[in-house]
């Protein structure tokens, strides 16, 4: 029996570094048209044009593709190709949509306006212009525009290795499916409902998430799980209005200073979260887990000198475990205004939006619940709506709490056939890989595996500082390359 | 000789009756036009438009007008009166210029749009038509514009006081001089320099400050000294750019938290300020001063109710009490986005302006100094210019701290002649009144009394309500009806 599966495998991965040949054999000949129809959807903004785009591209490529959709969400794209004989249906996943831009923060061009850099903005990188048809694309030139890294690039290198597979006739070894989601970075707020109603598009034998960067030593990553996520609002309150400051200052209470003071409360000075039973419940992780946590390289000063960080939370814990682990993060903090446009007022309030990440066994509400515990056990009366006079004055501190929405932590075991399955076929395209129990980032497994409960694998494909959810996204031609060789030899796995 | 004294002082009583009588008759005829004036001022919004609309304005009432200048700065409107016979100068200080505005958060008109309407804001006050002449004038109407209350309320009254006086030959008892400032709200930083270079304009017997709120119980307020004031802007590095919180947070330090635990550590949570020596050299109030302080309305839970506040700072220590006490103020805090705006990131950067407002005996540079030893005290690097990448990687915490502009405080003895001299005339007009040993907010007394070295006295006119500083600033009607009953007093005194 084992000599049959081992047989299976080594037959397997003849299958994959053959479609890893030809994918990137493929791409060598096409690179200026492969970037070509990968700006076309970079600049499409508006996201029914992009379903519909996708949609067409995948029709275009023989698969039966179509839009999911529910009133009031952005469509789902799927499309399916079955394969004679296939025994097994993989399903990737990847999103469209995008995080909001401050177009003012982007440097030199529009987040829908792709430009080619020759480096990372941060080492000088300069604009350089579209390259002729044939001429030489250095794989360490940048795309930037919104969404290069997150997710289109994947959703670009899927189509790209449908070529490949084609031009050099090479038959997937399982039936494909593709699904693309419109509402990731909105909390996927309808997904569980889209899938819910097209359970049989969704029914798969595992699901492949192609989200996330890949490890910071450009090392191919799988993550077999991913932290929750969930936000919360803080809104803490002074006088009904703006105070002069000389004239109230001592006296009235200032918000700036007590929602400082609120906030420090949740956290040691060296990172430590203060949050009573905040790490109550984490489910541990199994053998295979801490083995790849050890196995997994050692980045942190590495990182630090790139972060150009003097210091990091937790010390001297490293981040592939502190990942592992629940976090309670500042996204933003307001009062007043500050330097050249600060007033002399005490501010008549100050908000704070705050995310909890979450590991394996802690719920979402539970968390907002400890954090809201916590906030009352500060002194404050918490409301929920904007507080009245009443309410003011019927009490010495008032929060507002405004709670988010939000999804659970997922775990696939390491040492399931599924995984070792995914891992096989992925180092056989890119060598060896970096496993992790969980991705730091919030895909939403959770509310995937409430409706089909079978394994999910997270594939990511970007550069780690491709400046994700920030101004100046962008993605290294290098590993756009590389995702095109790593899809092939996923689809004959 | 304590006769003589008495004799004068009952004479002098007698002019200031007739003179307020006077006025009061005089404003009675001609409500609706004094407004118009008013608000042709108020819609004056360049400075070098307002100097010179003012320098009209006292030469059109025949007084010797000009404007000083210096090289850089605003002009100050300088006009003088002499009066055969009269053995003192009196000079009567205000300024022109204004907070800086942000128009979308007036309410129905732009700040430079004076409106009236027929009660605050805060109370649901509608917006009215101007009245039409001889239409009757409800003094409780509002008169919502930028520096309607700070201070060209105190300038249209004083315009208006010289008119009544002379309309009914009523000749003033004392030298007047008007000196009016452009630069005030951005901390006087010419006005020494333009004092200075005119040391015979500046030079009289005492000057009054005509700027601030009345009390709160709107009783007529003299100052005799005002708080000194600085900033500083105190900046706090996380990475070099923003990162992903999921894929970083626990690990990469937030600089949101860190300035939340910074400002946090400044303060306790009822108020007291903790940066060592902050009080030190503190001035002790003299017996006359502290009998003011007594004498003074208890007004804070009534100021409670006005502004919604459950709790103080520092409780149950009166508002009256911590005026006389250094300050410390957040006046904004920034960092990342809150609400709808917020992305799931560790922000890069976080800034807050602090005000400290600081009492006889205690240096504003001084203060600045303990405050930047606190900041080292907490662990961190101070710095006063961007850091670079070697300082950042250098230190554990990095805090730029930026130094405002500033100035100490001052204080006139209360029993002093010229301090006894103007309580007499003000409560001839104005009856009995709040005697403040220091004002809570800051007028550059120390930059004056560094010229000019006379007694100072505050005579503010503003409702205390006014929304000073903030948006929706106004001034009730019938503040600028005393005034002008105030300034004919002042001028006869």
């Amino acid at each position: 029996m084992r000599a049959l599966v081992l047989a299976l495998a080594a037959c397997a991965l003849l299958g994959q570094t053959q479609a890893t040949r030809a994918a990137r054999e493929f791409r060598q000949d096409r690179e200026q048209s492969i970037l070509e129809e990968f700006f076309r959807l970079l600049r499409t903004q508006d996201l029914a044009g992009t379903a519909e785009l996708l949609r067409a591209a995948l029709t275009a490529r023989g698969l039966d593709a179509r839009l999911l959709t529910v009133d009031g969400a952005a469509p789902v794209v799927y499309a399916t190709r079955g394969v004679p004989g296939a025994r097994q249906t993989v399903l990737f996943y990847a999103h469209y949509d995008y995080q909001p831009v401050v177009a003012k923060q982007w440097i030199g061009h529009g987040p829908f306006e792709p430009i080619l850099r020759d480096k990372p903005l941060e080492q000088g990188g300069q604009r350089i212009s579209f390259p002729e048809a044939g001429s030489e694309i250095d794989p360490e030139w940048r795309i930037y525009a919104r969404s290069s890294s997150d997710d289109k690039g994947s959703i670009q290198a899927m189509l790209t290795a449908l070529d490949a597979l084609k031009a050099a006739a090479v038959t997937p070894s399982v039936n494909l499916k593709f699904l693309f989601e419109g509402e990731e970075e909105d909390g996927s707020r309808n997904l569980g409902r889209i899938l819910a109603a097209h359970k049989e598009e969704a029914a798969a034998d595992m699901w492949l998430i192609c989200d996330g960067p890949v490890h910071q030593t450009r090392r191919q990553q799988i993550y077999f799980g991913a932290r929750g996520v969930t936000t919360l609002d803080v809104t803490v309150y002074g006088a009904r209005r703006e105070l002069h400051s000389g004239h109230y200052g001592n006296w009235a209470p200032n918000p700036a200073m007590r929602l400082a003071q609120l906030l420090a409360s949740m956290k040691s000075a060296d990172g430590r979260i203060l949050v009573k039973g905040y790490l109550d419940g984490i489910e541990p992780l199994g053998a295979a887990e801490k083995r790849a946590l050890d196995e997994e390289p050692v980045i942190d000063e590495d990182l630090k000198r790139e972060l150009w960080l003097g210091s990091t939370e937790n010390a001297p814990r490293r981040l592939s475990e502190l990942i592992n682990l629940p976090s309670l993060n500042i996204r933003g903090m307001a009062s007043g205004s500050v330097g050249d446009e600060a007033r002399n007022v005490i501010p008549a309030r100050a908000t704070a939006t705050v995310d909890l990440r979450l590991v394996k066994g802690v719920d979402w509400r539970a968390a907002q619940d400890k954090v809201i515990e916590h906030i009352r056990a500060q002194g404050y009366f918490v409301v929920e709506a904007e507080p009245d006079e009443a309410t003011l004055l019927a009490h010495e501190r008032v929060a507002k709490v405004a709670r988010g929405n939000g999804y659970n932590a997922v775990r696939t075991p390491m040492d399931s056939e599924a995984s070792r399955q995914v891992i096989r076929a992925v180092e056989a395209a890119r060598g060896a890989t970096v496993k992790m129990p969980t991705l730091g980032g919030s895909v939403p497994l959770s509310i995937i595996q409430d409706v089909v409960n079978v394994p999910l694998i997270g594939i990511p494909i970007a550069n780690h500082d491709n400046s994700q959810h920030a101004a100046n996204e962008n993605l290294r031609i290098r590993n756009l390359w590389d995702a095109i060789e790593l899809f092939a030899s996923l689809y004959t796995m």
